[in-house]
């Protein structure tokens, strides 16, 4: 089966919104696991991982959460395919980089992804839409628990789970949530929020995960230490941090819209203004834009958008998907002409967003 | 009389279309006299330089194109007065500067104005609408041969008429040109435009003159050299190479609109976009986006736009302009705001720039 035959459409997609979604975008638990016996992938030579890789798969597929998923080779992906994953969060960029030995397993319904030979043995992922870390968690520890009775996992009593990176011994786990955070980089707290968090041993990334940056005012929260703490006093501490950037940006977005209402209308106006009538968008630009229309509906300033339609052009304006919907190459220059038709189209029937409510009148007629 | 209550309103004077209006905006001949036996306004103690004033003014309003004018002495006026004439090009920014002992007589129509103990004692300009070089000329000759029947001016037989800075020597002219030239800018041959019309004895200045910057791609191009040549003989070629520069600016429209309509529609598409939604713009943002909007209302692109609006727009962004509408002293944030107020007022009932023809269809459905 192709991989684009067996992924939902991007209107669907964006469609499956979870709690919280207003802000938390989505929520991951991953977790990283070696087979006893074998070298770890950066050390192993090809047969090995080979044999590696078949011996994963076998187990990765007879479990009943992965019936009827899409299984692939890295190998057997074209660039496209591999930049689709990516794009939907479903592998990681060091993953789509890998070729012979390393492959790749989605649930039906696109929650699990298990890649076989990333850095580790076995990473796998559980990735659910909106506030959901501890519905994350339970998901992907359930499969975890299904291979460990299959598999012999790299184990020491002493030190837990071996990982070929020391960051990830002991648990392997490593639980994030990707929060959109437009008001507090408008109202600028977003450095102190990101050191604050920092203290608590917790990393705070760009988009597409470590070494990225912070596109379109998404963040990606997740733990940083692996050691010392059980998989779920990690995954609740997290939540409990989570809850509380939820809080400081909500309050950000009272704020703002209390004292600087014209800061926000400016902001969000000139992104509409912007995407309803361009004819050439970066990809990072669109990204950028889209942000703060998401954060205009949020606010009621569009009464006409819906979030979703948001987060389907958001989906749509990353290359890789924007080049599916056209039979030749583009050239990033022609992409980015057709992500501008793109979104001049799907913006052509949203009206203007409101101007905020009069302020009290100070002016006189003019003079000339 | 105020000069409000003299000054026709914005409106008013954005219709006062000339020939050629479409690139020239404005056509301008300023004549530099001096009265034998004072001391330029420089070198003049106070005393002298009211008493040149007093005389000069009274020989200026004795001259019939000027009945009727208005008449101030540059104490006389507030500051937001002086900045409404500099921003109609009537006076200098220099003479803006002025104090005791400098003044300004303005013909009723507007396009005569004479300054009084600027740099030198006398310095009259016709400013006409439109491409009218020759006309600017032979008004501001007539209103010069009126005065000199009156007035002994500095003058030598070897050298023509006396100046306080040398560049001025001879003549005493200065025929200037404001170009809207966007394609050129957008093209980038602006700079080479630029270089050719220099070698050419010829300087090009910004959107205020002298030492100012090319806001909303607009540059006055003007003689440098008034000795030497007659004064008709300078207008005649500067005609010629404005002539030469309007025809290069239609080629430069003619060859992006063929070529690379998609950049054309692009920045037009976004310069509306931006005007018509956003909450704060600056004087410098207005401007530009508008020279941007006016390049499509000369392309065609905004059928629901006349010339003559966003010329007002141009002329209302201006800060003084758009302080008197306004009983309070404004900020400049303050004026970013309303300055966003009455531009998205303005391009409220007007629709979004056109598309380009489609392209011929390569595209496949969707594959996802």
């Amino acid at each position: 089966m192709k991989l684009l035959d067996f992924l939902s459409p991007p209107t669907e997609a964006a469609q499956r919104a979870g709690p919280g979604n207003r802000i938390v975008l989505s929520s991951r638990v991953r977790l990283a696991r070696n087979v006893a016996g074998f070298a770890f992938p950066g050390w192993a030579k090809k047969a090995e991982r080979q044999r590696v890789c078949e011996l994963l798969r076998e187990a990765v597929v007879r479990q009943p959460q992965m019936r009827d998923g899409f299984i692939a080779t890295l190998e057997g992906l074209s660039a496209l395919d591999k930049q689709i994953l990516v794009e939907r969060h479903l592998i990681s960029r060091e993953h789509a980089a890998k070729g012979a030995g390393s492959a790749l397993v989605l649930s039906r319904d696109e929650r699990l992804c298990v890649m076989i030979n990333e850095e580790d043995h076995l990473r796998m992922q559980a990735l659910l839409p909106g506030c959901q870390l501890k519905e994350a968690w339970l998901a992907i520890d359930e499969l975890d628990t299904g291979l460990e009775q299959e598999l012999d996992y790299a184990f020491s009593h002493t030190l837990g789970y071996l990982t070929a990176c020391p960051t990830n011994l002991g648990t392997g786990i490593r639980v994030s949530a990707m929060l959109h955070l437009p008001a507090l980089v408008l109202d600028e707290q977003i450095t102190q929020i990101i050191q604050a968090v920092n203290k608590l041993g917790l990393a705070v990334r760009g988009l597409y995960g470590e070494g990225t940056e912070a596109l379109g005012n998404v963040f990606q929260v997740s733990n940083q230490m692996t050691l010392g703490e059980s998989e779920i006093e990690i995954v609740e501490r997290l939540a409990k941090v989570v809850a509380q950037i939820i809080e400081h940006e909500e309050n950000a977005r009272a704020r703002l819209l209390e004292n600087r209402p014209k800061m926000i209308y400016n902001h969000v106006g000139r992104a509409y203004g912007i995407l309803a009538n361009a004819h050439s968008v970066s990809s990072k630009e669109a990204i950028n834009l889209l942000s703060l229309l998401r954060l205009g509906v949020d606010l009621g300033l569009l009464p006409d958008l819906r979030r979703t339609l948001v987060d389907e052009l958001f989906m749509l304006s990353q290359p890789a998907h924007l080049q599916l919907r056209h039979s030749e190459k583009l050239s990033a220059e022609e992409r980015d002409i057709l992500r501008a038709d793109m979104l001049r189209e799907a913006l052509r029937e949203v009206r203007r967003p409101l101007s905020p409510p009069p302020a009290p009148p100070v002016d006189k007629p003019p003079a000339t």
